[in-house]
């Protein structure tokens, strides 16, 4: 089977941050995004932002878009970390945009229906605290948790993912950890309810992501997955594979272990680059993992593994990987 | 009621690294250190290694050292993470040495027996992994759980604590954090399994410590804890409240919250410093954030917290420790 | 003396992120921002970015806004980390741009006359990388000295301060470090060019604030301060005092100790806090630890010092901190 | 010219740390170490602990030791971060022990001289300090250089070379980064004065280790390097090119363009694996990156560089290191 590939669509948009106020470059409709996106070589699926950014778009005008370049939706990203929910989306103090997250979740889920997508994600990046003494945090992490709760048992026909991250925006996250999370979904005890683990998350939370995707795998919780890189201390959203090919290696092996199937995903943020050839880049060094695994002597490496044997298993892995071993 | 205070009684040991091979002072017995701690100011229970250091040491011997000074046992580590736990001891590749790490670890629970202390503290600092691909970390988290399975159902009338951390020994330990630790504990499904949470492992874990003590108190696993502190990236043990006041003031009001009653402990390492004084100065800081409990507007600050309006709750958390202010 | 207080102008600002885009509150020009900060009870002197945001405005009108709220202007920051500088001012590979900021910060240099300001600040947010092999290390750190250089010796009239940061935006910038920026400072060999010291950007790179405050001045090179708290791992610009309070007390020693003369300032970013109300609780903060600083005792601080005895110095430095010590 | 390989005769030591007190292995001593060393396929040098570890060794003892196995000896490194250091060698507070140190590496310069060796190597591992308040930081820097200037001015026909480390086993070191010893090298003013670069120091210290050789080089101070790897927040000393290849490779990219000659070391820590196999591994892939290093296209690469263009440059970079790509 063809490894299917895709990206998040704001890949392909434009940035601003608290310097460059004006952009790092011209801003882009997510119409301009679909079309850059669809000049990407082998990618066949993206996650879209909800509402859809820069005009007044339909459901069927966006499908018109992707059509024509012939991709698909993977996933929709309701945008609760914008400015009415900078104090938080689940967990913010007032109730009533505890509400409106809701009903903006809500409403996505129908473009999830219509585009027939995978499911809901949610990255509550501004549910969290920022002092100590801020918050209560039982209750932060109750609201963490009925938020979603509400969302997979009103609508159990879909799936919803959490996407967690350890910080930023906010100075501290609720959905922190890989763990955190499953102990989340665990409490809240609904079928409709997985992890979406972002490859970079996990690495700068100072998890490994393979240990990561192993344990959401086996409490049946794994529903997506997506990568880039970064140096291990913020979420820098750099090239796949770029900084830490062994550590990306050993997490496609974990999922090809479990025979998890999926798309493999681009979470990336060409601030300064082309966005089409970054991905371009960055689904290149995929295949070439995607070979890697091919050569990847497996027997020896379990063999290696059972007896914690790093030298030995590293071997294996880097003869996979590198030229001239 | 009288706060009680404890140490572990290797904070009057002395100690050796990788670099300072000769030590950082004479080698000291469990009985010097015994003495030592008695000479602490308000000490009232030692957690105690086991086997005991520098000797050969009967209980009654420790015991008799241990009235002298008027000093109790509030918990036994076993010393699963030596020369022969090196690669691990519940996770360890030769089942052998697992079995030797459930035999010394069965030992201690005879100690805490005769010593009536409060529980088994089970540190695995050697278990975990140092590399990508070395582990197959499906089957490694399993050998943590079920290690920690065992002990709990065979010894049904004692407490068991894990204390979790980050890494050190091991470059990436399998009980890294609170969630994990809980969903493990959760997992096993023991009432006699909980947590000894270290302030100083959960900061440098990115955790909120006071987030973390509400956790593991949601889920009535909060057993046991101690305090030192650090510089958020590494596990220094320095004297407690000397870097992070306010986060520590902020963990203490978690407990007295939650109606928490335990023992305050301690677990620094005074590498270069007399270990009375060292011990003496955190219990006086310790006390100070005790009176500081007391002084707290709790009323002002949980209508601050409902608001999350970080600026008014940390101006009454800080009034309540600051001079001048 | 009576100590004076400053603030970015910034600080009256809202923001946006990545992920916010739009924005953390309603836009506000320079003009709203300096009325915000006419509020804030101790404020004699502001920061200011140029050419000035929200509108077309003449130093006169900026002027005339100043002094209706008896504000002076301590330092000017040429915007030299906006979308046209996105891949660096000193070390942009296009010379045209690197001509470009050089314009910019002339420009600023007269503002800098016009309102009689201390300084010139530089802080080069673009300059660095984000990847390995994407830059020749050499030539950027060239350039990086250069284009001070110029500046300097252009303008002999006037002071230079370069604002050091570890990163972001860029992922890794050229003046990362104090050491690193008086290594340049003293290759580039003028007199008119020092350092603004960032309490928040020493700590998250891993330095001691006080350390770099007493190098900088060794040099003669400290021109000015600001200070903000964070974790340690990133910028985060919270509110001074409010997590690493021992360090700023020590950092402000530092300065006494050495005479140091000049305007304490804030760079607090209150993403979802009240501007006016962070900026006051600051400088409450900053005012107690001037009386601390009176509190202490000195003398007896230096004898611990001279005995590197860290118990005895760090007690009394908490004793003249907290209450109930 | 065939290039040569070194390591730390340490590389083949057994070890402790504060919790496996009794070791990682069976004790060893330098004689043993270097019969081990002599096992290595590629070995040519070793950096000698002094005194000799694990008995009572002439000179003449160990130089027939190396002799057997065919090694020579490219530094010597003076133990001063023993018991008796462990507050400060250079720094110590006690001017009887910063003499001792003294006499201590003055002996060591004799065995310099006896092996014939490139440098006497300085790693102040304990000079620096723990907590805040604790040292006058203006003395403790003074005292830093003027240790290294008497040597250096005592003994004009060795050179020595400090490594510097931003941490462990002082919570903070004096030399802490490549810039902060290139300031202290530059104010003392003597020629015979460099750096070892460790390659994992600069990355856990948020260096890239390529920039740092850069600079390093340009002020003529490149006197020695070594390299190992770890996680970029402590000194794990584990295999070289385990996790960061692309970061090892332009750090060995900026040598070569620099035409630097000198041993390629291993500072490897085999606590828990075989050294000699980890030794060889680790040979093994430096060699790959040599090889790489010819596959390199510098032309193109360069020009990438010259329009900071990070796609094409990490793309030439990749196409020289990985299979498939």
């Amino acid at each position: 089977m063809k490894q299917k590939f895709g990206a998040g669509i704001w890949h392909f948009a434009t940035y601003v941050d608290r310097y460059a106020t004006d952009g790092y470059g011209e801003p882009r409709s997510v119409i301009d995004a679909i079309e850059l996106a669809g000049k990407v070589k082998d990618l066949s699926v993206v996650d879209i932002n909800f509402p859809f950014f820069g005009g007044n778009f339909t459901n069927e005008k966006i499908k018109a878009a992707l059509d024509k370049v012939n991709l698909g939706v993977v996933g929709i990203t309701p945008e609760i970390y914008t400015k009415e929910f900078r104090k938080g989306a689940f967990t913010n103090p007032d109730p009533g945009i505890r509400n409106r997250a809701h009903e903006l979740i809500t409403q996505a889920c129908e473009a999830v229906r219509f585009f027939n997508a995978s499911y809901v994600k949610l990255w509550p990046g501004q549910d969290g605290w920022d002092y100590p003494f801020q918050v209560d945090h039982g209750t932060l992490w109750k609201n963490s948790m009925d938020g979603v709760a509400r969302l997979a048992s009103e609508n159990p026909d879909l799936k919803f993912v959490i996407e967690y991250k350890p910080r930023e925006p906010r100075v501290k996250m609720s959905y922190d950890s890989v763990a955190r999370t499953l102990l989340g979904i665990e409490k809240i005890g609904l079928p409709n309810i997985g992890i979406l683990l972002d490859f970079g998350h996990a690495i700068y939370g100072g998890e490994s992501a393979a240990d990561s995707a192993q344990l959401a795998i086996d409490y049946g919780r794994l529903f997506g997955m997506d990568v880039n890189d970064n140096y291990r201390s913020w979420d820098d959203d750099l090239l796949a594979g770029s900084l830490h090919p062994i550590e990306i290696f050993e997490f496609f092996y974990v999922l090809q272990k479990n025979k998890w199937e999926g798309v493999w995903q681009l979470d990336q943020f060409p601030f300064r680059e082309d966005s089409v050839e970054m991905a371009n880049q960055a689904i290149d060094f995929l295949k070439s993992i995607n070979n890697a695994l091919n050569d990847l002597d497996v027997k020896a490496l379990q063999e290696a593994q059972s007896n914690h044997d790093a030298m030995k298993a590293l071997k294996i892995a880097q003869k996979a990987l590198y030229k001239n071993l």
